[in-house]
């Protein structure tokens, strides 16, 4: 037995067959061609399945597919992507036409957070959360080994829970979300603020002008026991902590999973969010703790989730 | 077909026999022995059902209960609750020694919620989230038309989400939940904050000392136009808003539906809420919005939605 999963980017679209241990056996990838609009993309996204399966093939049993923006996963439908151009595409529906199996569709982030939790950090566990530190702040909610995202497929929007009212702009347009502290972007805002404000620290040595910041300086320069970048590191990690504590007391789940460029840190981050979370968690001594741990699937995760939206109905 | 709920709180139990429309038809009460312990109590929980129900009846088919504390609803055990003075108690096994049929149990607050989103103001959604703003911020989470409490039964602590990172002191330990600006003990603070630093505030008039102060106090003033009753209501709105935006992004459900005290407000609380939360949804404009709906059950929510434990497995 074996699915498709597609996992439709703004520049490519990915394809592979995935086999029910959430391996990538076979692949294929074709350039999204967002001019051409929605049904020549649907066209491509058959022809693309069709090079990796063959349709006759009684143990291919599903597809499943990762899309970016407001996915209607219970219609199979995309309402809006703006960087695709797409709205109201009937995607599960258009794409039944050209190969008959079963289609599921989801949101990108929160498929990828089902792949990572069924197959990759998450797969000793069977509730997770999981938090992609990129450009925004993306993440998935996987519960009962379930992808749980909100009705119509449009909750899990992790990033965008405010957590300093009338803080930092986000760009979702409300301000303080977690997302504006603790997104690569916010961690490189806040690094060449405290570079500004101190021009005797070490990051500028590692970063020699405010363009070569990256989300390494504060790290890398906090290790080396500059004040300015442990400032920057401290503060980080305090929004990341208390972002993970609101998702446990909400969730409680039995691990939170972080994935996103941030992570290369590994348990340099992970050891201080640890320390960080267990002063503060919520509730009696014999409450159940989450665990804190690093994506493994990097980008297959959108992949092997999306196949994971048929696995998850077996 | 019916079910009894059991409501235990810290000076008295409830039970109710409920039908499968939500009407308690019959019910009793006893006082809770806290000094006796808990097979004391539980003792007292099955001569309470007993005196409502007779057990030859095949019509009545389970029991469900909502107790105070870190309830394993998994497993039937309240693991603490610190206001009965109990730790690591079996009360699904101990009961079922006593009452032959199937138990469930789960946290009195989210076993509330239950109650008001099967049988009061959400039972036309299948999403609802609902906050009780009284001495704390309790609430619950119903998806699909089920409880959904997280791991253990130990999530759906919707109080305890930081919105403002350093902010108030919440009685949780940490600073600047939800619960620390929404609760009517927030309320009250933040009025007496008002009028001590506005000597001429109407406010004294309503309520001449501090201690006097109630939840009414800064919402009946903001009606009379006084500028710093008006400030105190602004806040709480702003607070209690951004709480409610962050629900709608992590859950998207089709209701919020507020409880406690602070509700006596009506339309005047709802209308402002709306105006705060249409301004500031995240996504497109056709993503689905959240009704806000005021709690029509009142203190029958617990014995409701205790019966509502059985009730959603059937």
């Amino acid at each position: 037995m074996y699915c498709v999963g597609i996992d439709i980017g703004g520049m490519s679209i990915k394809a592979g067959v995935v086999d029910k241990r959430g391996n990538i056996v076979k692949k294929n990838t074709v350039t999204t061609d967002v001019a051409a609009g929605p049904k020549k993309i649907i066209d491509d996204i058959g022809k693309l399945i069709l090079s990796i399966v063959d349709m006759n093939d009684r143990d291919f049993v599903g597809i499943g597919i990762g899309c970016p923006g407001a996915v209607n996963s219970a219609a199979g439908t995309v309402d809006c992507a703006y960087n695709l151009n797409w709205r109201n595409v009937a995607l599960a529906e258009e794409l039944s036409r050209i190969v008959n199996r079963p289609i599921k569709v989801g949101n990108d982030a929160n498929v990828a957070a089902l792949g990572e939790s069924m197959y990759g950090a998450g797969r000793m566990y069977t509730d997770t959360v999981v938090l992609t530190l990129g450009t925004g702040v993306g993440g998935g909610v996987v519960l009962g080994g379930k992808l749980y995202d909100g009705n119509e497929g449009k909750g899990g929007e992790l990033g965008h829970m405010v957590i300093q009212v009338d803080g930092e702009q986000c760009t979702c347009g409300r301000r303080g979300c977690l997302e504006a502290y603790c997104s690569a972007t916010a961690l490189m805002r806040d690094t060449r603020k405290a570079m500004t404000a101190n021009p005797d620290s070490a990051m500028w040595k590692y970063s020699p002008t405010l363009e070569e910041v990256s989300g390494l300086t504060a790290f890398e320069c906090c290790k080396q026991g500059d004040a300015a970048a442990k400032s920057v590191v401290d503060r980080y990690i305090k929004y990341l902590g208390e972002g993970m504590l609101n998702f446990a007391n909400i969730f409680r789940p039995q691990a939170i999973i972080l994935g996103g460029g941030v992570c290369g840190q590994g348990d340099y981050l992970i050891d201080k969010l640890k320390d960080y979370c267990i002063k503060r968690e919520y509730g009696f001594a014999g409450m159940p703790r989450f665990d804190i741990l690093i994506a493994q699937l990097g980008n297959d995760a959108g992949v092997v989730g999306a196949a994971g939206l048929i696995y998850e109905l077996i």
